[in-house]
C-alpha cells in the first residue's frame, strides 16, 4: 500500500493487513461486507462486530475486515512509524480511506469479484469512516451501516457539554443517588489526601500499584474514574461482554448497585466506590492492584492520541451541574500546547467539518447512522434523516455500536428491530446496484 | 497554502496567486463565483472566460479566479518546483481541489462571505476541477458550470479513436475534401522528404526556423502539423479571438478553404497545406520562421506534461480511416516508458476513474456539464444527465468552452440557450442554499 495516496514524491510502500472470509460467498458477484477499521488491531474488531457474520449467510457475502493504518500490524515504517513526525505524519483519515479504496479495488480486479457490490460497515471511528468512504467514494461503495460514529462531534457544531451529560443520565437512569454519590466523592477524595495519612488510607484501601505521593497523582486517580465511569456507558451492553473489559451485563447497573445509600460519606463513600469501580478493574479478579498509567485499556491509544491532536479534535468538557464530573471547560489553547508538546503538531479543529462537511450532508446517500441513546458518542451522532437515503436510526436502549455486536438473547427490541433495518438497506442496496449494472 | 494537505510530514507551505473583482458585489452575502483554475497562467483564464464577467451584475456576485499550483506564479517551490520528483510530486488534481477548498474556506471565514454562496466555474481540465469539487465538497460548493470537462476521457471508459474522429468531422463539415487532402499530405510528405532536395524544397518554402535532416525531424514536422489541426477544432470559434493562437473567426473554414481541391497533390498540396496552416501559425504575419519546437502554444505544456505522465492518462488514438491522422495505437507501455524516462513515474490510468468516478455517478447533483459538438473533448464529456441536477447541455455549434466566453454577437443561437440555461440553474442553487440556510 503506499503510504501517501496524494502525491508522487513519497514512494514508499507497506503492507496493510486485512481478514478475509469467504465461507458463506456465493459463487458470482458476492456482495463484499467490508469493514473500514478503527483505532486498534483488526482482530478486535473482526471479533465485536458480530453483525457482520451473522448476515453473511443469507446474502453469500465475503466477509473482509480492513485494519487502519499505524494501527496492529499495518505499520507503514515498522519499528519507526510513530517515531517522528516525518513517519507518523500520514496518519489521517483521509489516507486511510484511500487504503480502504485501494483494497476494494484490488478485490473487485480479480473476475470473481468484478461486479461485486461493496457494503461498508463500521463502529465509532470506524463508523466515520464508512460513512465519508461512501460520500467521497460512491462509484465504489454502495451503501454503509455507519453505528455510533459521531461525525458530528466537533468544534461549532455540537455542544462540548452533550458527552458527559449523557454518561451521567445512564448512572442516572440506573439508580437516581449513583451520580449524586460520584459527585459527591471527588471533593471527599480531594480532602482525605490533603495529608499522609489520608493519602495512605485510600492508595491502600484501594490497593494502589503505586501509592499516592502528591497533587498530581491525585488528579491522575480522578481523571483515571472519569474514564472508567465514561467507558463504562460506552460499554454498557444488555449481556457479558468483553470489549474495553471483561464486564458483566448492564455494567453500569452493578456500579450503581453499591451506589445508592445517599446518606454515603467520607471513607464510607470510597469504600463504595472501590466497589464499584472494581466491576470495570477486577471484574475477573485477576487485578492484583489498581494501574493508574493504565486506566482505560483502549484501543491503539498512541495512535489515537495522535489522531486526536490533529484531525480528530473532539471537545468534550463538563460543569459539574448538569453532570457528576469535576467542572473542566474545553480549552482549545491548553490543548493545542499538549498537542504541540507532545507531538510538534497544532490540531485543526476545523478540518474534519471542512474535509467531509458536518452542517450541510443533504447530499449523503445510502448511509445508515445508527446510534444507542444510552451511548455518550451518540451526543455527536447523526439524529435525524438527512436526505430520503441517507437515515438516522435510533436505539433508545442501546449504549456504543451494539447493533454491530452478534444478536443474543438478551439484546432489547429495539437493537434487534434496527438489525433488521440494516439487512432491509443492505438488501436494496445490492439489489439498486445489481439493477445499474444490468443497463450498462 | 500547505504543499501537502494529507500529511503532517510535510509541512511547507507557498502562496497560490487568486484574481478578486468585488466591482459588483453585494453588500451581503454575495455570491462567490470562483474559477478552479487549470493548466496555466491563471490571468489567461480570467480573460477568457467572459461569462462570469458578463453575468456578475446580474448577481451581484463576487468574482475569483484561483491559479493552479505549479502554473502560472503559484509554485510551491519557486524556482525549484519543477527540479524533481520531490518538489514535483505534490502537484495532483487533489491537491489542487484543496487549495480551493482552503481558499473558500478563507473568504468564507470574513464576516461579509459568511453567507456567501459558492458557484465554481471551469472549462477543459478547469471543468474538470469544477465537477469534481463539487462531488467532493457538496458542503463547500452549491454549484458547478463545468464547461467542455472531458472528465470520461479515461482507459476503459472512452474509446481512444473518438478524439481525432471529431476533428476529422470538423474539417469534413467545413469541406468534404479538407480531411481528405490533409489525409494525403503525409504520404506526400514522406516521399518528398525522403531526399536532400526535397528537405531542403520543403524547409524553404514553409520557412521552417530549421531545415529538416533526418527521419526524426520529418516525424516531428508531422506531429506538429497534427497537433495544429488539433488545436484549431478545439478553438474553432465563431468570431475573431485570441485563446491558443490569434485567429479568424471559424478557423477551421479558413483553413479548409485553400483545401477544397480534390485533385491537388505533390508540392501543390503542400504549397497548399503551407497556406492553410498559416491560418493558425502566422494569422498576425509576424511570424518570421516556424519552429517545430514551439508547435502547440498550449498552456503550462510542462506542468500538463508532468500530470498526464500521472493522472490525467487520457487515451487519444487514430487509425487513419475513419479519421484524418496517421494512423497511431494507443501504447500504454510505450507512453509509460517516456513518463518513467522523463519524470521517473508511472502512469497511473486508472487512478482518476477512483478517486472521481467516471461509470456510476448517479449521486452528483448540481452539475451542468455543457459541451460543444464541435469541440473534440466532447468525446469525452458527460453528454446525458448524470441526475436530476447534474445535468448534460449539449451545445452543436460550439468548439471548446465557447459558453464561458463573453457573449459576442457571432454567437450561435444554441450557446446563447446555454447560457441562458446556465443563469437559471445557478439561480436556483444560490435560492436552495438561502432557503436551507433560513432554516439553521
Amino acid at each position: 500500500m503506499p503510504v501517501d495516496h496524494f502525491s508522487f514524491s513519497v514512494l514508499d510502500t507497506f503492507k496493510l493487513r486485512y481478514l478475509l472470509n469467504s465461507t458463506w460467498q456465493k459463487t458470482e458477484d458476492a456482495p463484499i461486507f467490508f469493514y473500514t477499521g478503527n483505532e486498534g488491531n483488526i482482530e478486535t474488531f473482526a471479533q465485536n462486530t458480530g453483525f457482520m457474520w451473522d448476515i453473511a449467510p443469507e446474502f453469500g457475502a465475503l466477509l473482509v475486515f480492513a485494519e487502519h493504518r499505524y494501527y496492529g500490524e499495518s505499520m507503514p515504517y515498522s519499528n519507526n512509524s510513530y517515531a517522528d513526525l516525518r513517519h507518523l505524519g500520514y496518519l489521517t483519515s483521509q489516507q486511510a480511506l484511500e487504503d480502504y479504496v485501494n483494497l476494494i479495488q484490488y478485490l473487485r480486479s480479480k473476475p470473481e469479484y468484478k461486479h461485486s457490490p461493496v457494503i461498508v460497515f463500521g463502529g465509532s471511528y470506524g463508523g466515520m469512516l464508512s460513512a465519508w468512504i461512501r460520500m467521497k467514494y460512491p462509484h465504489i461503495v454502495q451503501g454503509a451501516i455507519a453505528s455510533s460514529a459521531p461525525i458530528l462531534q466537533f468544534s461549532g457544531v455540537t455542544e462540548c457539554e452533550a458527552f458527559l451529560r449523557i454518561v451521567t443520565s445512564d448512572f442516572k437512569t440506573a439508580h437516581p443517588n449513583c451520580p449524586k454519590l460520584i459527585r459527591k466523592s471527588w471533593n471527599v477524595i480531594y480532602n482525605i489526601t490533603s495529608n499522609d495519612k489520608g493519602k495512605k488510607w485510600l492508595s491502600d484501601n484501594w490497593k494502589l500499584c503505586q501509592p499516592l505521593k502528591n497533587t498530581s497523582d491525585v488528579k491522575q486517580l480522578i481523571s483515571y474514574l472519569e474514564d472508567i465511569y465514561t467507558n463504562l456507558a460506552v460499554v454498557n451492553y444488555p449481556y457479558k461482554a468483553n470489549f474495553l473489559a471483561p464486564l458483566p451485563a448492564y455494567p453500569v447497573n452493578a456500579v450503581c448497585k453499591h451506589l445508592t445509600n445517599q446518606s454515603l460519606a467520607g471513607t464510607e463513600l470510597l469504600t463504595a466506590i472501590h466497589k464499584a469501580v472494581s466491576i470495570f478493574t477486577n471484574y475477573t479478579r485477576e487485578t492484583k492492584c489498581l494501574n493508574l498509567n493504565d486506566s482505560a485499556p483502549e484501543l491503539g491509544a498512541v495512535g489515537w492520541s495522535f489522531q486526536a491532536c490533529t484531525e480528530m479534535v473532539m471537545p468534550i468538557c463538563s460543569d459539574g451541574v448538569n453532570d457528576m464530573f469535576e467542572p473542566r471547560p474545553w480549552n482549545l489553547d491548553e490543548y493545542t500546547k499538549d498537542c504541540v508538546k507532545q507531538y510538534s503538531v497544532k490540531p485543526q479543529p476545523n478540518l474534519v467539518c471542512e474535509q467531509y462537511g458536518c452542517k450541510d450532508l443533504s447530499t449523503a446517500t445510502n448511509i445508515i447512522f445508527s446510534n444507542g441513546l444510552m451511548d455518550p458518542w451518540s451526543s455527536g451522532g447523526v439524529l435525524r434523516n438527512l436526505s430520503s437515503s441517507a437515515v438516522a436510526v435510533i436505539i433508545p436502549e442501546s449504549a456504543h455500536h451494539l447493533d454491530l455486536r452478534s444478536s443474543d438473547v438478551n439484546d432489547p427490541y429495539s437493537v434487534v428491530l434496527a438489525r433488521k433495518y440494516h439487512r432491509f438497506f443492505i438488501r436494496k442496496w445490492i439489489e439498486e446496484y445489481r439493477d445499474k449494472n444490468k443497463s450498462y
